[in-house]
């Protein structure tokens, strides 16, 4: 079985497990910031913890090589710490592809707190880099980060169905501006983070420079572009 | 044996085994973003990571109730996700008061990963908003973020020692302004990502407002705020 929703086909029994993972390794951080089981018993689970670290290391990706569930070229990250169904960091976001831009939905846990009972004023920057670098792709644009900006209209409740949007307002050569917003589901157009993004194309030799040693997982060279660069390995899509 | 490194006396074998935990943990997410165990091996460490959670989640912290190690009025939260020790998605940054400012040091491992072999842009202004806040708590200040803006000069490579840096540049009544950078620990003078933070200590009732319904772990109101604040529980320090 292969899936194929965008990018190269995949073995779906391997993303299947990779996301049970995931998903296993998201409660167990969140088990981990709401427990009051005594010290004894959190050392007992660090040890079970230690013993789980030693099955998954028995075998390792060599440095640089991608997952064989990653197609960098058409932005598919399984780890990605924001996206990423297999990454235990990640809440994980679903950015999905709406009329003028993209949009997801999530709820905060613990395991992301800043002042008590909120988001952490930092977490909204990075959900944010996220979902409007994912509008510059779904746009058919591309860049990293050069520049980013974050209003904070007011606290981001935990446990709370929040709404994250993002658009691109304006793509020039090889930059886009992107703005988007944090909101409650409940209230999308009172915004509670506003953010406006810069994202850049590096020039070619520069895209080349940076990512010189990355391989897919069968060890062919790969690396991030816009469908459209000459440069991207295996064409324009 | 109760420690007390600023804040309010904690028990220190408590806080040795929320690390423990926390290290453990770390190691655990590290090993599931570079594993190459097939499928069943996945499927197999996730049922142990199940159980790993029934076990943690057999005792819980009540909603809004901090842990017995945090002091919020002393800004320790032993969970937080950028600098906590139990937090099993912090690098754990240890942000430490240096003539005139903060700076930690870190070198990011592969969860963090945004495009190949680099720092999640996102990440980075995850981590200067907690490095540029933390600098306004150390010179005495305090205050939730309202503006963040970050300018990414090049893309900060994993595995590679960094330094954080971050200062006050300006603070007058409520409002702090700090200034920060994330640089190669080799190259400390030649900035990847410049950060500037607005924060602004909330009006005494919005404070009473957000965070009316937080306790400390033996059941008594707490908040966090600035040192000299008349509002703020246990009074000035």
């Amino acid at each position: 079985m292969h899936g194929d929703d965008g990018g190269r086909p995949y073995d779906t029994d391997l993303m299947a497990a990779v996301t049970e993972l995931g998903t296993a390794l998201r409660e167990l951080v969140d088990a981990s910031v709401t427990t009051a089981v005594p010290a004894t018993e959190l050392r007992a689970a660090a040890a079970q913890a230690r013993e789980l670290t030693a099955r998954l290391a028995a075998e390792k990706r060599p440095p640089g090589r991608l997952s064989p569930l990653d197609d960098i070229a058409d932005f598919r990250q399984v780890y990605n710490m924001v996206s990423g169904v297999g990454s235990a960091l990640a809440p994980p976001l679903d950015v999905r592809v709406v009329d003028g831009g993209v949009v997801a939905e999530t709820a905060f846990g613990l395991a992301y707190e800043g002042p008590p009972g909120y988001l952490h004023g930092g977490m909204s920057g990075l959900v944010m880099d996220q979902v409007l670098g994912a509008a510059t792709i779904r746009a058919g644009l591309w860049g990293m980060t050069a520049r980013l900006e974050l209003d904070y209209r007011g606290p981001v409740p935990l446990h709370t169905p929040v709404v994250l949007a993002a658009r691109v307002t304006g793509a020039e050569g090889r930059k886009s501006v992107v703005t988007g917003t944090i909101a409650l589901a409940a209230e999308p157009d009172r915004p509670l983070v506003e953010a406006r993004g810069v994202f850049v194309v590096p020039r070619a030799a520069t895209v080349a420079d940076y990512f010189a040693t990355v391989t897919d997982a069968s060890g062919r060279p790969t690396m991030p572009g816009r469908p459209t660069d000459a440069t991207k390995p295996g064409g324009a899509r």
